[in-house]
């Protein structure tokens, strides 16, 4: 069983370096001082998100960040898989499926009614994957996005 | 100009009556008293969305709720707009642009990074008229949700 721990700010050093890490993989461009100043609220115990550490705390093997919102459609609270990573040398052992699988469990305990993630329509492997895990696709409708 | 004020508890059966109307337009089957519940903690401050009403807060014309959430992407909050809804009456009058054109400046000011939407894929004069409100799509991805 794979440990999964809430990031405190003491966390801070080891899961930007994680971050960094699925940033550079996915090719998300944003500096160390943004990504730090994002990661912050959520390690000090905003409302709006929480970050976990995968394995162990001190050496995570990798992190999942969720964000918390609200759906009248769900009569409550709802989630968002924002990030999830996983170092490449550990990838392919179950780790995100269990991940993935015990923390919908643990928040439904505390009121979360879903969880959704975003997926790329192409990517059928990772549909395969999030499908598995009981996400459904909801192929007839996607994001539109206004940045401010 | 059409107002714009946040719903407080005391607008619960107002806003209540605009959020069963909707409902019954968009055929989603809630019971009332799930409805009031998940509408409550809005009202009351909850930091995971706000309801607000349009027009007269008296006799409101429809109704808008954000969700709020967290993204690293865009190194801060982010909201959805989780419903939005005028009355069959008075639409096709700007309403609903003026409503999503004024909000996310005014929560630009209160930190919001990003407004997102969902939209039928095949609803092209929906996404016409959001687009010229500059949500742009995410064509090529899609939400996918378990419920608990």
């Amino acid at each position: 069983m794979t440990a999964l721990t809430l990031a405190r700010p003491d966390d801070l050093d080891r899961l930007a370096n994680l971050v960094a890490d699925f940033h550079a993989e996915a090719a998300i461009a944003q500096d160390e001082e943004t990504r730090r100043a994002a990661l912050l609220p959520l390690l000090e115990g905003s409302p709006h998100g929480a970050a976990y550490l995968i394995g162990p705390a001190r050496a995570p093997i990798g992190y999942v960040i969720l964000s918390f919102g609200w759906s009248m459609e769900f009569a409550g609270m709802d989630g968002f898989v924002d990030e999830i990573y996983i170092r490449q040398a550990v990838r392919g052992r179950g780790i995100g499926s269990e991940v993935l699988s015990t923390l919908p469990k643990a928040l439904a305990g505390v009121g979360l009614r879903a969880l959704h993630l975003e997926v790329r329509r192409d990517n059928h492997r990772a549909r395969g994957f999030y499908e598995k895990l009981r996400f459904r696709a909801r192929e007839d409708y996607m994001l539109m996005t206004r940045e401010m």
